[in-house]
């Protein structure tokens, strides 16, 4: 994993620096030609709702983040581009100040990866320069808002499968393009994914991925192709190499006998494919069993070969079902493997890893993961990949000061206000260790002390409600300081790991998928103070 | 726009080899033990239902594909890679086989980039060794579909739009990561988007890219900002420079009388605000109306300085709203624009684009768009680059033949089959240039002529029906051939006006977004004949 980190670092950034939108250099121009572009500013990157209609995110994206502010930096291709967009007679002094631009100065605070995040605590406090903290709110939006998402989603999805089933990410295919790809697979094993089929997030990411074989390796065989080499030795190496074919031929003739089929059934093409996979994976073979027939072809070769190769010691790492009633096909296979490993005295037979995939969204999930279910492997691509439930985050990153003082925008439409100044985030837990509330305060006050009770503003109440928090948790890392990193950020393992512990601590109520109860995000009194003279001054 | 591509195409591939599923590395594996890794076969990328229950789609991403292929390499790292997630007691040979992989042997026909796609015709046809043409299912997959699934979302927008009203996509950050949103610019400009807010979508695919102020532009100044230079010349240069601070604050006082407001009442900082970006862009000047009150504030702001800009010679761009009934406060707009042209008697002002923007769905930009309204200028993001209707196209990459025999898959899921054999695919006019149908046959037979009757199948029908097309369009151009480029690709602009061209031929009928007509795709008897034969011998 560490390799992993490396060759990406090496590799390149997580975006580019023109990846944003061109706003964000006009008015870099507005700013420098108003003498403004060094002037302090402090920007915050928050959503206004959980994602899904749920109760809680998960906040992702901050290695991404991270990578590409520390390697942030304008080519003389990319200020010619700006050039080019921008009026001709545009100083040249701002360009120059652009080729110039590093993040040296700038400083991020965020909510570690992994962490439970809730509508409008900041996910990152970015401070700098005006003219460059502007120009990186749409690629640390474009980071952020997605990742955020996908971990999120995945969270839930873990929810509803509880902790036993594997969960396989496999959405490679239908994700926005190819990084589109990588974060999904990354930030989906953020969120509690055992795995992942996208072999790059393997290499870059350091994402446990998985894999066997699809349909068109099963009918690209049609039973005539003769392997070059169908010798296999025991696991052990110890004893005679045998012939795979002729062994599977035997056991073939066995298991159709006991299942009651003619051996003429089993499609040869299909079984010469379960052959050709054996020999190159006798340690994990796996079988697809619905190229044809499950019950009257992939499920008799699936015997056959692994029956084969158990006599030599191995041991098949599972059998896939890809189309169907997968929970019913999945208990009648088990079913079948009980009868033959008794049969055939085989125990090992009895719990091999039944995996499934086809088009799997929250609710068929839900069935594939009840009690009794005899699945244990579960693919699931589009689902966990498109977030189809709601495939965008809705982060946004708002200006709170400038120069020093507060900022807030104050428009007709109050959703869309924003809470002014710098300002600081705790969590608030009980003795037990579960999350009572989060609080915003602002950056000077001193922080809220475990066993003091303290006033607080929900939002829009018209009066402050006390509490008294066992515990208090700073919530806002410092992350980059004068773009220097501070720590070692975690592997994607530890945030993992850390994602799953927060989310242990969050009262079920809150976890409930649908219809959840709201976690409060309050206000100190000194920030609903600020607040509210800045809005009675009005927006004028 | 040459020169993007270049800077593309020297930048780097459009994806790495290894973005690609694992079990597409373990087949190849798989085939390279059975000692197929070097046979010819066949696969054909697909879909089998048109998005967001429309009646066509248009193909895209090819350009990324070409790229993709023609930079296929994989290195020592990535193969070290595989090697460490393979058994280790894999042939040495076989990393040497993937190491020395290119697509020099490597043949596509397609779909070309803007073409009117059906379900089942195939978007590309991918011929060479089996091994490498397994190992680019995911890449290609991952690169045509969302592509094309963005593309048609688009294109609906703009059926929805009509054709005057300026389309801008700004999704950049809602999209799936940094190539998310790339992908989603590149490919809503060629659905029929006139331009995008994404910098490097302009820097790299050559997209028109637009964008002017956003909120925290407005709301970070306070009035009390002093222009280290306000002073302006006219237009034309001739004349003496004015300072434009005070030419405003007296328009100022001109707009509040006819508008009878408190000349106090609009706001300072945004006011400030609107002339620091004045400066920076006389010529391209836009107000951002709603970062406080829009009639009371952002309105006579933006009079104040765009009349200010007039009597220099300089015209505003317009003015954008982002919150909101857009509609409604478009018309008001307008109506005051008459009434303060007739008033300081500046006609152009009654003209003046009014730009909008505020999550924009199809319901929403239909409003929009109705007869009698004043809204010009469109900004979508979320609804085009999530494509929250349907997120994800479901293209499917089948292999067709192997060995120069055909393969069929037979499932028991008959939705889930597959047309068997080298295909060509003609698409039949009337005479008129509308299109009737879209005919697949076997790649040996003769292609249909021009008023010559031929019997043809749709699918499930019991017998063939007849058609006499007035004229014949062969679908599929030969791509790569043998890994060699046979045609310059046609530029991102030629093929967004190929498909509106394209999408002018398509009767009205398959063009309504609800219900549509379905358009048929049908079966030469031949090939019906196979798939008759074929399915015959049944799964077994």
């Amino acid at each position: 994993s560490e390799m992993a980190e490396q060759v990406d670092g090496e590799g390149r950034a997580a975006a580019r620096p023109l990846l944003t939108d061109l706003y964000q250099a006009t008015m870099a121009l507005g700013y420098w030609r108003a003498g403004r572009a060094r002037e302090a500013a402090e920007f915050e990157l928050f959503f206004r709702h959980c994602p899904f209609g749920g109760s809680f995110a998960l906040a992702a994206g901050l290695r991404d983040c991270v990578r590409f502010l520390r390697a942030f930096q304008l080519q003389d291709a990319d200020v010619h581009f700006l050039a080019s967009v921008l009026p001709p007679d545009t100083d040249p002094g701002f360009f120059e100040h652009l080729r110039a631009l590093d993040c040296s100065e700038v400083t991020v605070r965020a909510l570690p990866e992994g962490s439970l995040a809730f509508p409008g605590v900041p996910l990152l406090q970015v401070s700098g320069p005006l003219l460059l903290v502007q120009l990186l709110e749409t690629p640390l939006l474009c980071l952020v808002s997605y990742a955020s998402l996908v971990a999120t989603n995945a969270a839930r999805l873990r929810l509803i499968a509880g902790p036993e089933k594997k969960l396989l990410e496999m959405g490679l295919r239908r994700a926005q393009g190819p990084d589109g790809g990588l974060t999904a697979s990354t930030y989906s094993y953020l969120g509690g994914f055992d795995s992942s089929s996208n072999t790059l997030a393997g290499q870059l990411r350091g994402v446990p991925v998985a894999g066997t074989l699809a349909h068109s390796f099963v009918t690209s065989f049609s039973g005539s192709e003769v392997p070059p080499n169908p010798m296999l030795a025991p696991a052990t190496s110890e004893g005679p190499t045998v012939d795979l074919t002729v062994s599977v031929k035997l056991w073939l003739e066995r298991v159709c006998t006991h299942l009651e089929l003619e051996v003429q059934e089993p499609h040869p093409g299909e079984r010469a494919a379960f052959v050709a996979y054996a020999l190159a994976f006798p340690r994990a073979f796996q079988g697809l069993l619905d190229s044809y027939s499950v019950l009257r072809s992939g499920l008799p070769n699936f015997l056959a070969v692994a029956l084969a190769l158990a006599e030599l010691g191995y041991r098949p790492v599972g059998v896939r079902l890809d189309s169907g009633d997968l929970l019913q096909q999945a208990k009648e296979i088990r079913g079948i493997f009980r009868t033959v490993a008794a049969q055939f005295q085989v125990p090992w037979l009895e719990s091999v890893p039944i995996a499934v995939s086809n088009n799997i969204d929250e609710k068929e999930l839900a069935r594939l993961a009840q009690e009794g279910s005899e699945v244990n492997i579960i693919g699931i691509g589009t689902s966990v990949v498109t977030c189809p439930q709601q495939p965008s985050m809705g982060c946004v990153y708002k200006l709170v000061s400038v120069g020093g003082q507060p900022r807030m925008k104050l428009t007709e439409d109050p959703e869309k206000q924003t809470l002014p100044g710098s300002k600081a985030a705790f969590r608030l837990l009980a003795s037990d260790g579960s999350l009572l509330l989060d609080l915003l305060q602002l950056a000077e006050e001193p922080p809220p002390q475990a066993g003091q009770e303290l006033k607080v503003w929900p939002p829009g109440a018209q009066e402050p409600c006390t509490v008294r928090p066992a515990q208090v948790e700073p919530l806002l890392r410092l992350c980059l300081q004068q773009g220097q990193l501070c720590e070692p950020l975690p592997s994607l393992a530890e945030s993992r790991a850390f994602a799953q512990k927060s989310l242990s601590h969050l009262n079920p109520a809150y976890k409930q998928l649908q219809s959840p109860a709201v976690y409060q995000v309050v206000r100190s009194e000194k920030l609903q103070a600020l607040v509210n003279s800045l809005s009675a001054r009005g927006p004028l």
